[in-house]
């Protein structure tokens, strides 16, 4: 079966508070993202202002370059918000009552208790030749529009209600109207390991997959590597799905000292779902992370489901009054050692009646407080009672990436010490 | 004296991490702020793939149309990164050794115990045309072209080493090429109170300043709304600041129970340097907030100077046997009321023997674990030891948002209570 591999995307975002820098385009990163995953190729992404001729001239060029125009922003009720009469104005059109769009305002307003203004009111008027795309997070409908074979998509601006437009009907249609390849992703998260490494581990394996038209992008965040395989076209689903767990074996051969799960998740997630479904319990005792690695555990709701509690120790008085550490581990080995990270995650795990406790304590930078230690060098520790796992992070003087990175090597060794994969 | 009102910007980031959704592209977010604060105007902002047809064409357009065009990105060292020739040959011209920037390369890996590889070597390698604006963050250096009264300038889309550069050379450059205006800017930072408010407190004043040809701008974001006094092409700079100070004293009379600064400037930032400047320390016991606002104080340097550390009772065991809040408080008041909060404010302040303390109790969402106690209900407290003071929050349902504004919030209650302005 045939599929079209170069579907090409433009993105449009319009407002004003993009150019003047008051808001960051995060949804183009999330549209470019999805596209990529989908099989479509972003080709630009532009930012205009609020400002018909600049808004009808991207749309021109892009309907005669392009096979789709993803549009977002620009929709609200204010008088700034000008796309939609300068889209029904390109394909020459009307604007229209949609009833269902307006029964919808109304409902999203009296839920409320507030009432519909004109403007709000002004929302159900749409292009007579789209079709409606319901809001179902809030009142300005997303638009369809076909014209000789090219599809321009508009929607709001608001991240959340763009996503649920996206994810609710474009996709499937931009399917059905492109004949797009039937893509096979699986997602390998690993930690604690660079992309170039795992590239040399994986050449021969790349050569492998290559052969059997598959193709393996290296996704890189601060301190983990993403690994997406990719198999494009293959409407031997059952088939390409086997191919593909082969595969991941593989790779778990190759690098699998370095991988934390098969899905796409993060190492903060696999914690809480290891310490849910085994009724575990954690606490936590940081100093240098400063209370960053609770903040993120806690980020997620239902956090106090394995989540009893945690300390941050920062300054020395704290970890010998509150976590009892020792004031002589502390003369003999320093502060920042993994002798001392062994006792706070001891004594946390005890002070808080935890089944597991993580500890921090090093020097995140920009500058150490010792001549003798490094600024970067960072130890981490984890207990359950029986046997506590230590290690000593070497990083750089970037402060708030020493953070992020010891909260990640804390998570993940409390994963690979305790955890059945 | 004559200054330009319309200077037009075009700024083009390059790379085809943009467009598939890994990077975001907060490289222009900085740039369109720092324009619009030094009077320039973004006309467009476009992100194209590290293609040579691509670059050459938004060159093209943007030569012809704008007055500056700033482009990030594509000046690595790796094959795919192919900006600079593509300039040249919009340029016709031709790569020439920058002895200078060799200089720094070499010295730049030598620090690093690095030897220096043929591609970095290629990276003194500048078209004759340009003039090169050091990198002193990194290997890369800027260039500035001009050509018929524009200018272009090409940058790392390393974002702190393209930062460097603006700041170093392009803004006083392009202040030269251009005649800008002569901007004053003065920043007034509120919290606890929306924009429209502000808006309506702020309206006769308004229609004073737009008298003296002074702009107001309402910069918001979640909790906090920045406002900037603008003052455009007054040459009579010491005039003009009096008259500013006099307008700010104004925005105090009408608005001064939400002003927490008159710089621009975090709350956080404000504590930390009241702290340090008194001499006073701080502890903070979280429960909803879960270490967040811990988390966001250390993340700046030196926070050990001011804060001694804290507690995250995340459950109610933890309050009771850590921080001894009463079982009868919690049971006569509800955990998350205001009567456990000034009892875990005052219980903190003593555990870590602090001059102040914060506490923190509510649920975060999305969901309440009481149906009495909607969603979004937090509980805050401060203490000195003398005093304890203590409000309620009424926030929403999403989790994140409300952990950032309880944090925010009461850190304002501290500064409001017992900073003295």
């Amino acid at each position: 079966m045939e599929y079209n591999k170069n579907v090409w995307v433009d993105i449009l975002s319009i407002g004003d508070e993009l150019l003047i820098g008051q808001t960051v385009n995060t949804n183009a990163t999330w549209l470019g993202a999805q596209c990529n995953q989908h099989g479509l190729r972003v080709r630009r992404v532009i930012s205009i202002p609020d400002q018909q001729d600049a808004i009808l001239r991207e749309i021109e060029t892009s309907m005669t370059e392009a096979q789709v125009t993803l549009v977002t922003g620009g929709l609200g009720p204010t008088k700034d918000d000008i796309t939609k009469k300068t889209i029904a104005h390109y394909f020459q059109d009307v604007l229209v009552r949609d009833i269902e769009t307006q029964e919808r305002v109304n409902r999203f307003f009296a839920q409320r208790n507030l009432p519909v203004l004109a403007s709000n009111d002004g929302q159900s008027m749409v292009p007579s030749k789209c079709q409606v795309l319901p809001n179902l997070q809030g009142t300005a409908p997303g638009m369809w529009f076909e014209k000789n074979g090219h599809v321009l998509v508009s929607m709001p601006g608001v991240p959340y209600e763009m996503k649920g437009i996206m994810e609710s009907f474009v996709w499937d249609k931009i399917q059905n109207a492109f004949s797009l390849p039937n893509i096979i992703h699986r997602t390998i998260m690993t930690i604690g390991v660079g992309e170039s490494f795992l590239a040399e581990k994986l050449a021969p394996f790349e050569e492998e997959i290559a052969q059997a038209e598959i193709a393996l992008a290296y996704l890189p965040s601060p301190g983990c590597v993403k690994l997406r395989l990719s198999s494009y076209g293959n409407w031997d689903n059952e088939g390409a799905q086997q191919k593909m767990d082969i595969f991941v074996g593989k790779m778990h051969q190759l690098i699998g000292e370095y991988i934390f799960s098969n899905t796409e998740t993060s190492i903060y997630q696999v914690i809480a779902q290891f310490c849910r479904q085994s009724n575990k319990t954690l606490s936590i005792a940081e100093s240098c992370t400063g209370g960053a690695l609770q903040s993120i555990l806690t980020q997620e709701a239902q956090a106090s489901d394995y989540f009893k509690g945690g300390i941050t120790s920062y300054w020395t008085e704290v970890k010998t009054s509150i976590l009892n550490v020792h004031e002589s581990t502390i003369e003999k080995n320093n502060v920042v050692s993994e002798a001392v990270a062994k006792e706070m995650a001891e004594n946390c795990r005890k002070l808080f009646h935890t089944d597991f406790a993580i500890a921090t304590t090093g020097y995140a930078g920009p500058t150490s407080n010792d001549p003798n230690i490094p600024v970067g060098t960072i130890c981490i520790a984890v207990s359950n009672g029986e046997t506590t796992f230590s290690s000593t992070l070497r990083l750089g003087t970037n402060r708030v990436r020493n953070i992020q990175n010891a909260c990640l090597q804390a998570a993940n060794l409390l994963r690979a010490n305790y955890f059945n994969n």
